[in-house]
Order: C-alpha cells, then sequence, then structure tokens
C-alpha cells in the first residue's frame, strides 16, 4: 500500500494478536499505525460509494459483474475523482464469502495462470495497487456524479426488505425456491440488486423516502 | 510465478537452510522443487540472450538504461518469441549489487510513490510477472533474430578484456582516473559495454573471433 501511495487500511475483526503484533515494513509504519479496525464489512464501507470485491474466480460468482484488473482498474480510477472507493480482500486462507460480496458493486479479478489461480494476499493486494498507481497519471476525463454511500445504499437496501416481506414479495419468493431455506440469501441478493443501480447520492435519498412512504402505507 | 505461468526459477548462492526448507504455497510445489542453484550470476543467465536487473532507483545506476515497467515488460514479450530471458532480483535487504548490474543489458523499475520506493520481494516479483502475464495474448510482431546469449558475451568481454591490456587500453585508463584503483570497476564498465550492443549470435560469433586474431597478434 505504501509502495503505491495509499494510506488508508481498514480490517474487519483481524485477528487481534497476529493484527496488533504485526510487523510493518520500512516506510510504512504510519500506514499500520493509522489502520481502522470494524465489527462488519458493512461499518468498514459505509462512506464508500464504490465497494469492489476480488475474487480468484474459485468459485463461480454468477451473480456479480466480474472485471479483469486492467478494466477495473480504469473505472476505480474515475470513481476516485470525487468518491471514495473501497477495494476489498478476503482473508488468506478463504477469500470474501458470499455475504461480504453481498456488499460488493462488482469483483475484481487478477488474470492468472488457469494451473493456480489463488495468490497469495500481499502480492493480489500489492499487483493491484500498482494497476491503480501505474496510469494515475494519464488524465481522463473524471466522473462529476457523488454516488450514494455504502451506509446510504445498506439503508435503502434494509428498508427494501422491510417493504418486500411487510407485502409478501419475499415470503412467495422463497417458497418457490425450496433450495433457499434461509432469509440470509435473500437479503444478500437483495443487497446486491440495491448495488446495481448504480444510485446517485441525491437518487438513493430519493428512492429512501419513496419507500418510507410504501413501509407507512403497507401498516404494521 | 506459479501464478503467472512462469515455470524457471533460479537462485545464485542462497542460504543454504532458509532454501532448503522453504515451503511453497499450493500448486506452486514442483516450481520450488525445481529451482536450479548457481554460484555465480554469470552461470545462472548464462543461457540467456537477455538479462534485465530490477531496481527500485534507491541508488544511482547512471551506466544502465532503466525502463519502467509497462514499457520493458513490452520488450521482454517480444525478446521471448525466440530467446531465453532472465528477470534478475537482488535479496530482500540490499536488492543487486554494481557487479550484478554489470552482467544486465538494461533495468526495470517498478512505478511507486516517491515516499516509498523499496519493495517487499515476493510482491515485486508479483508485480513485474503481472505485467509480462497481462498482455501477453496481445500479439506483437515478434523479433526473428536470434541474440547472443549471456555465456557467448561473457567470454566476449573476457577477450576484450585481455586484448584491452594487452594493448595497454586498460592500463592508460585506470592511471587516467585516480579514483579507481580496483580492476573490477574496469571489468563490469566492459561488461556493460558488451551487452549495450545487442549482438546478435552470429555477429558476437564473428567479434570473437576478430578478438582471438588480435590478441594472438598482441603476443603474449
Amino acid at each position: 500500500m505504501s509502495n503505491f501511495g495509499f494510506k488508508h487500511l481498514r480490517v474487519v475483526n483481524p485477528f487481534e494478536v497476529a493484527f496488533r503484533e504485526a510487523r510493518s515494513a520500512v516506510g510504512a509504519v504510519p500506514l499500520l499505525a493509522q489502520a481502522e479496525e470494524f465489527q462488519s464489512v458493512a461499518d468498514a464501507v459505509a462512506d464508500c460509494s464504490l465497494v469492489v470485491g476480488t475474487t480468484a474466480l474459485n468459485q463461480r460468482n454468477p451473480e456479480h459483474i466480474v472485471r479483469n484488473l486492467t478494466e477495473g482498474a480504469r473505472l476505480i480510477r474515475k470513481r476516485l475523482a470525487r468518491n471514495k472507493v473501497a477495494l476489498l480482500f478476503g482473508s488468506e486462507k478463504r477469500g470474501l464469502s458470499n455475504e461480504d460480496f453481498s456488499y460488493c458493486h462488482w469483483l475484481l479479478h487478477i488474470p492468472t495462470a488457469e494451473a493456480h489461480r489463488s495468490m497469495n494476499l500481499g502480492q493480489a493486494v500489492a499487483v493491484c495497487l500498482y494497476e491503480l498507481f501505474r496510469d494515475a497519471k494519464r488524465v481522463r476525463p473524471s466522473e462529476t456524479v457523488t454516488f450514494a454511500r455504502a451506509s446510504d445504499l445498506e439503508r435503502l437496501t434494509s428498508l427494501l426488505l422491510d417493504a418486500l416481506r411487510a407485502s409478501d414479495y419475499l415470503k412467495s419468493r422463497s417458497t418457490e425456491d425450496s433450495a433457499a431455506p434461509s432469509t440470509n440469501r435473500e437479503e444478500e441478493r437483495i443487497r446486491r440488486f440495491a448495488r446495481r443501480m448504480r444510485l446517485s447520492s441525491s437518487d438513493a435519498g430519493q428512492l429512501t423516502g419513496m419507500l418510507r412512504q410504501i413501509l407507512w402505507k403497507l401498516g404494521p
């Protein structure tokens, strides 16, 4: 991170001993000292308007758009002109879970040899940040829209879930699909849906207002 | 290396215990098992026609062309079409020495933030190989020349040094330059010179023949 000028490290439920005793490389001491801890992915990305997950494509991720690093980095750089972006990495051992993915707008994939896709975590981070840094000077027209922050989208998601439950939409869906006993999978589906819309900050606000009104109408 | 499809690891004078006890990541076991050990950089790169060193530019390297990774990777890929290429990394602690650099045709630099240039070795390797792999599918007209191998160039270098000593060229140079007490610096200079010429395999053979003849004429 420090090599490529990135300063904000956020960690979700780190293994306390390993995290506190981690020693940073020469030059990266302030970065690690200022790392922030969070209890959940949702909290960690709350102020970001674009959340990009990383995947080795070992699992199938049919629910998400997967972009390769070169193309994805270009979109991230554009977004960074006016908005905060979170790049989400999973643990060394298991990568990101489906629940983690559901907080992401889309996924990023580092092209690798077919025979060996899973990368070392530190190396994967280095490669992604190199690609973001590499072209930083090539000026491109930047986005002028302020996009909804993750916390706004999470509020929207939760109102939408309430509305869908209150209107029996979710109930009827889950009886159709017998392989889905958990409401978690429905929540993840709705969460992904809310992120696919690419809502601007003001549109997210409007939609939130509409849902509040609908919920009020649907009654207790 | 394994992630990006590179198979030939060569190590020069590794710390024996660390090297033998090194455990490779899942999927990279054969690569480490087949790694070859060498006693010198010259031996390790002997069959390669292009030797590229890596530098964080912490030292000045005015004697060499330094290319940034994107541009350098393009040249390496072209050369790989018909020739073997060595990508040379120094130790984690000290990088490559000036003597190591003298075996290189040119140097490669990963663009980094000014404030923190020295990269972790494994991350630097990953970033370089990603860049080589990334564009591998973009077909470009490939080079059709077979270039001289490092061992040919080393033989040439050593004949040239003999000829320059026999003709008192080197002697007269070293008295001019009072700050150069070691013949090592002269050797390094001549070695770099021999590599700057970009000799094809057959031209290197011709030049070697010429030098043999000159040496014979210069007498014992």
